[in-house]
C-alpha cells in the first residue's frame, strides 16, 4: 500500500512523513498496516530523504498532475496542501484554484482510481464565522466568513459526498489554529499567535496586534499529526454519515502565551514582544471562534495537548536551530 | 437594465417570465425599476415570444457560452437552471457539470462583468438531511444527503461569498417542492407529489409510492414565483451576511392532496392514483424534512401558499390544456 501526502513539503507534512517513517506502518481500523512508499506532493520538492519516500513537485490545480499521483496501490491520501487564509482573501483566485480545484481534481483522481482510498482532509475552524454562539458545538452551522474558510467547507461537502457515493472512504477535521507553526511568517491572519513565540525564541522582536485578553482555539503540530493519524485509523462505522469534525484545541488568550513564553525562553525573550494594535486584525480575529465543546471528537477518542507551555517546550525540542535564547 | 434567466424555459422560469413582461418592472429595493430586455437561457430555445425576450439555447456548463450571457447591462440574474435531485444522483458527473460547474460559470461572468448584479440562486430544502430535528429551524446546520443538495448547498456557499467580496449581490432561497409541477414527469425523486394530482387530472393513472401518511413541504409555482420576486425587491440591508434562506411553505400529507384532488377533479380523478409501495422512495422521502419553522423569511415579508387545494385551483387555471376531467 502507498500513501500520498498533499502539502508534504509543509511542516505539518513533514512532521507526519517523519512519524510514518519512524514507524513504517499506520493504523487502519485500530490495526498497524505496512507501507511501501509515501508520495511526498508540494510545490517544492520535500527534502526528506529515505527510500520509501518519492518526493514530487508540482501544483494541485493541475489536473493531470494531481492524477498522476494516484493509483491503484494509494490506499491512503492525507490533502494538507492549501493556499493559507491570508492568502485566499488576498487573492481570491488563487484560493479558488488551489483550495477549491485543487480538492477536486484530488477527490476525482481517487474515484478514478477505482480503490476507494481512505482520504483525510485537513479543513478548518474558520468554516465557523457569524453570529457565533458563545461555544461552538458539534451542532453549530458553519457561515464562513473567509473565502479561505467557504472554500475549506466546499472540500468537506466533497469529501462527504464522494464517501456518501462510495468514491472514497472520507474524514473531514476542522484543525484548530496550529501553534507553534515553525519557520518564516506566512499569510495565515492567525501567524501572530505563532510568531509571539517563534521570533522571540529566535532572537528576533515580535508584534502582537491584539489585545491581551484575546482567545484563540490552538493546537500544537504534534497534536495535529497525532490526530490527524487517529482520523484515519478509525473505522468508517466509527465515523457514520457525518464525516466532518471539530477537533480538540486548547483555549488560550494571548496572556497564557506570553506566560509560557517567559517560562521557556525567561524575561528577555519576553521583552522582545511589542503590543501594537491592528484594528484590522483585531476586527477578523474577534470574528473567529474560541471555545469550543467537541464532545463527539473526544468520544472518537481524540485527544489535545496538555497545556500551552508544552506546546512551546515541544516547539524547541522539534527546531532546535530556531532557538537563539537559553 | 437587463435580466437574465437561466433555466428560463422551465416551467418556473416561464412563468417568471410571463410574470415580468405583464408588468414591465422588476422591484428593487421596494421601487419598481424598468427593465430593457430579458435573456431566456436554457439548453432548448424558449418559446415566449415578445420583443423584449432575447431566446438563447446553450449548455450552462459551457463557460464561453455562460460568460456571453452577462454584460454591464445586466442588472438581475435568476439562476434557475439545473439539474434535478433523481438525475443528479443517477448521473453525478452531469450534475457535478450543471449544478455546480455551471453555478460557479454564472458567477465568474456576473463578477467579471464588474457592476455587482443581483442573483437570486434557486437552492433547495435538499441541502437538509441527515440527524433532522422534528421541525427545522434558521439555525438548523444543512447535511445534504444527495449529490443535488450537495451542490446546491455549494452554490448557496459561492452566492455568500461572491457577495461578501462584492462581486455580486446574491441571495439564495431554499426552495420547498414544487406541486403542481406542469408537463411530463422528470428526474425529481419527489415527482410523484405533483404526478398524482397532474396525472388524473388529464385522466390518466397515477401511482403512489408513498404512504398516504407522508408529508412534503410544498410551494406552488404561482407562490415561488411570487417569493423569487420579493427575495429580488429586498434591499442588501434586510438580507445581512446571510444571504440563505428557507421559504416559507405548506405542510401536506398525501392524503391531503388526495383530497383536494377529489374536491378539483371528482371521484373519478381520485379512483385514478394506485398505492404501490416503493421502498427505494419511501426509505429516500423519509430522509426529507417536512416541518419547517421559517421565522426568519416570515418577517422578511415572504408569504407561502393558502392552502393545498388553492394549489390545485391555480395548477387547473394556470394549464388549461392539461385538464382532461371536468
Amino acid at each position: 500500500m502507498d500513501i500520498l501526502i498533499t502539502g508534504g513539503a509543509g511542516f505539518l507534512g513533514q512532521q507526519l512523513l517523519r512519524r510514518l517513517l519512524e514507524r513504517g506502518t499506520v493504523g487502519i481500523d485500530g490495526e498497524q498496516r505496512e507501507f511501501a512508499r509515501i508520495v511526498c506532493f508540494d510545490q517544492v520538492e520535500g527534502t526528506t530523504v529515505d527510500p520509501r519516500v518519492r518526493n514530487v513537485a508540482g501544483s494541485i490545480s493541475d489536473p493531470a498532475t494531481v492524477s498522476s499521483l494516484v493509483g491503484r496501490d494509494t490506499g491512503v491520501v492525507v490533502h494538507l496542501a492549501a493556499v493559507v487564509s491570508g492568502t485566499a482573501e488576498a487573492d481570491f483566485d488563487l484560493g479558488m484554484r488551489v483550495n477549491l480545484d485543487g480538492t477536486r481534481y484530488l477527490l476525482d483522481a481517487c474515484r478514478a482510481a477505482g480503490n476507494q482510498p481512505r482520504v483525510l482532509f485537513s479543513s478548518s475552524i474558520a468554516v465557523f464565522g457569524g453570529d457565533l454562539p458563545p461555544i461552538v458545538t458539534d451542532a453549530t452551522t458553519p457561515a464562513p466568513q473567509g473565502s479561505y474558510g467557504v472554500q475549506k467547507l466546499i472540500g468537506e461537502l466533497l469529501v462527504h459526498d464522494f464517501t456518501r457515493k462510495g468514491f472514497i472512504d472520507g474524514r473531514s477535521v476542522r484543525v484548530p489554529t496550529v501553534v507553534v507553526r515553525p519557520g518564516a511568517p506566512n499569510g495565515a491572519a492567525s501567524g501572530f499567535a505563532s510568531g509571539i513565540i517563534r521570533e522571540p525564541l529566535a532572537g528576533h522582536e515580535a508584534i502582537l496586534p491584539v489585545q491581551r485578553e484575546t482567545e484563540m482555539w490552538v493546537v500544537s503540530p504534534r497534536a495535529a499529526v497525532s490526530m490527524f493519524l487517529h482520523a484515519l485509523d478509525l473505522a468508517p462505522s466509527d465515523w457514520g454519515w457525518n464525516r466532518s469534525l471539530n477537533l480538540p484545541g486548547l483555549v488560550v488568550s494571548m496572556h497564557d502565551e506570553l506566560q509560557a513564553l517567559r517560562a521557556v525562553g525567561g524575561g528577555a525573550a519576553l521583552r522582545l514582544v511589542r503590543d501594537e494594535a491592528d484594528e484590522r486584525v483585531r476586527r477578523l480575529v474577534s470574528t473567529w471562534a474560541a471555545r469550543f465543546d467537541t464532545s463527539r471528537a473526544t468520544a472518537l477518542g481524540f485527544t489535545p495537548d496538555k497545556d500551552f507551555e508544552s506546546i512551546v517546550r515541544a516547539y524547541v525540542e522539534d527546531n532546535p536551530k530556531a532557538i537563539a535564547l537559553k
